[in-house]
């Protein structure tokens, strides 16, 4: 007699706009998360990993992301973007995290299969302060043949194309160091239109990626079911993420860790196997606080050709058939990001 | 000229009714011992991941069993069953956790080759407060062909077959809080007879089970040896329990952590590659305390078919050469215990 | 625009004798730290798993050599060696390290290609006390093809074959208790010459290597990047190191814990699937304080071969061409070290 109790979760369906979602399984963030995160990754960043202890931003992000999965996007097929995520108070260890996620557009697919949902999502600490905030839009398959209202009338909403810099949430009593970091380059070094070569290849193995992604119970079927997946399942996106984050430390030194993504797009999905290099385009620099300026970074991460063998790496191609540009099928991620970089002269 | 100081440790004949072993190694569990765990299982359940400090009752079982593995089970060749098994006072962060195991019986294998071990065991803090206390039995070779006193006079000990509801030891105090579990079932909500399908599936990778088995100390070679084992190391029965309970908070979510176990079969043995899936059969219910009733539950971990597909999953077959009820090939672990969940009315 | 900001950092040509480098990223070692090297190994030592807060020396030496690989050993093609290592301050959890690395030698091969760089080491804590240092020389390639100075007039250290037992640095005070290791030898035990077979075989995966070389930070590419080394990533030499060490407390249980390499070579690299074993030979026994003596000790990790399954394996062996001694290519590290192990008679 088997009953439902244990959940499929939500379908396109079963979403409404305007539905608040307290998301379960509040989470501790300790030492440990620190560590964990430098053996997936080797994350250098020195204040993410010294005894100032602060957690790295992107942990926190995997966290959010992972405390809305089973509600949101359990039944997602894709998970197409990011825009207007910011972090704001910092997380130190000992902090406690719990999220909320509010579905803010719906379109069902002409298809009739899937339908987008777009969530804005708030991370909190255990004393109600935001710890970041985005929005983000994933395609969730339908359960159900008939059609939603969203297919006819769908709702999209305005999302700014970019993070203003002057709504980026400055820091300046934390303690930075250049001694710690090793890195040459200050903001006043970096140019708009240059490109950072991060050098560094790195290959996903399947113990790696599914251990990442429990890390942050994160528990879409997708990732750990190779028999549902034909022998394949599917990297969790932080993953290339987190790596290609790690990889940009090598030419990026003096950051103090990311601010904001205005954009983020999983390109081509990555397997057990792939090899992950990366490399960084500056796009814009503006003015932050005394000590630092703050990049405007578009951050690539490719699977299976080293960007820095030739110098030479086209992220979009011309399809001869469509004749529109696309995602050259290597490109793993693409992220639009901030990040703050210390100023040379200080004070 | 090779000494023998390496101990090849104990074979059948070296055991005698009523020896007491205290286990080497102390271990101190802390944060790390909680991410460590989520990393590896995924699991969800609240109070053993947010700000509360306690430690996942399966991390003491794990610890437990490993500091029991070198004197009892380094020449097992099956771990066969448990029984009895309850948890004593809560273990936190910074508890320090040793063993003692008592040998309570012996039974010589017509075989000649192999004899089954009887253990109590017990884990203690560093108080000296039993933690867990359970009786495990195993297969363990011999090393020798002359005949023990145990094949014609066996000691097998009397063990109940469940552990009574009025046993088990209720913590009244401890926080809960539905809100952060997610939760839409209460005690109230559980019918016996009624089968709850996980839905979840997660393959198991050649380093997820040694890392995961290295974590507790456990040194026993058939989880690690490729050569010894022919390409196929066993994974240690502990990890699909693990991940059947992380899987089963699908379902089941307003638990507050196992109580006790009845009665514990590792029907088949997996492997790499091997996908697991789970499901629990509710087989019996008792009151507990006020805010808390106590459900015995059947919880069965199933290899390479997923039992949500059908919602059929036979957990015994009839083998037609000797018509007698055995396992289905497909079924790894098939574990009867008891789970304290909160009732819908509080107070 | 490809810049040049990501480094690809020195090659042989860039080192100059007595240069020194301030090693960047500090790193907190926590519980989280204890924890994941027992998971990657497991190591039994008590101290560095009970509630005593002792970082194992192991991790302090991994810490601090990957701190020096960006700057030293990211164009290795091999580390060659260690001599005149020793630990000092014991580190405890919460204390920071960093590193510096002098240029201590310089020899440029015949070959044109390659150079051998010797680095003096020194760990520190966050008091400024050392807690490591060692020489250790590698190949690094060279960039260019114009011939450097040394070539022709090399500047090779004098390096001591052997720590004087009466140089390691004694910690009496430290509560030591045979009881948690369950050892049955002590010093007064130890016969030189004898050797000890520690019976246990660990395959490596490629998760497992790859995971335990970032969790030091150490980023060089031919551990990680599967594509560059035709699928075949060269393991981290440290990882034998320690789980050989691992193994090794199977007959050297009231051991506490490595104080002095004397001498360590990677003789045959490891790659993924390779198998594990290791013995110890008695090299010297020497008096240390009351309760401690010190075993000069011959730690040998053997790939693919038990060498507990004959009890006869030759280290080195003639090659029937040069009729020269070489290591057996089964040997994948030799160490010369110096262990503190109890007295049965203590006080």
């Amino acid at each position: 007699m088997a009953t439902q109790k244990g959940s499929v979760q939500n379908f396109f369906e079963d979403f409404r706009m305007g539905q608040v979602f307290d998301c379960p399984t509040p989470r501790v963030l300790t030492d440990a998360d620190r560590v964990a995160y430098i053996q997936h990754t080797g994350d250098r960043t020195p204040r993410f990993c010294n005894a100032q202890g602060l957690i790295h931003p992107l942990i926190v992000f995997h966290t959010v992301l992972g405390q809305t999965v089973r509600q949101i996007s359990l039944n997602a097929k894709a998970n197409l973007g990011y825009a207007e995520m910011r972090w704001h108070t910092p997380v130190h260890v000992g902090d406690e995290i719990r999220t909320t996620a509010q579905i803010v557009g719906l379109k069902e697919n002409s298809s009739g299969e899937t339908g987008i949902v777009y969530v804005k999502t708030t991370g909190l600490n255990q004393r109600g302060e935001v710890v970041l905030e985005y929005c983000r839009w994933a395609m969730v398959k339908k359960n159900r043949k008939d059609v939603t209202p969203y297919l006819h009338e769908p709702i999209v909403p305005t999302l700014a194309p970019l993070v203003a810099a002057d709504q980026l949430v400055p820091h300046p009593s934390d303690p930075f160091d250049a001694r710690q970091t090793g890195g040459k380059f200050f903001f006043e070094d970096y140019a708009v239109g240059e490109r950072i070569l991060h050098q560094d290849g790195v290959t996903v193995n399947s113990s790696d990626h599914m251990s990442f992604t429990r890390l942050y119970q994160n528990s879409a079927r997708v990732h750990f079911d190779a028999l549902l997946m034909n022998g394949q399942p599917l990297v969790y996106g932080g993953l290339p993420l987190s790596i290609g984050y790690a990889q940009s430390f090598n030419g990026i030194e003096n950051r103090t860790g990311i601010s904001a993504i205005n954009a983020g797009t999983h390109a081509n999905p990555a397997y057990q196997g792939d090899t992950l290099y990366s490399f960084t385009d500056v796009l814009q620099k503006a003015d932050f606080f005394p000590s630092m300026g703050v990049l405007r970074l578009r951050m690539v991460v490719v699977k299976n050709e080293d960007p820095a063998a030739t110098g030479q790496f086209a992220i979009k191609v011309r399809n001869p058939n469509t004749n529109k540009e696309e995602y050259n099928d290597r490109v793993v991620l693409d992220l639009d990001y901030w990040e703050p970089v210390a100023r040379r002269m200080r004070g």
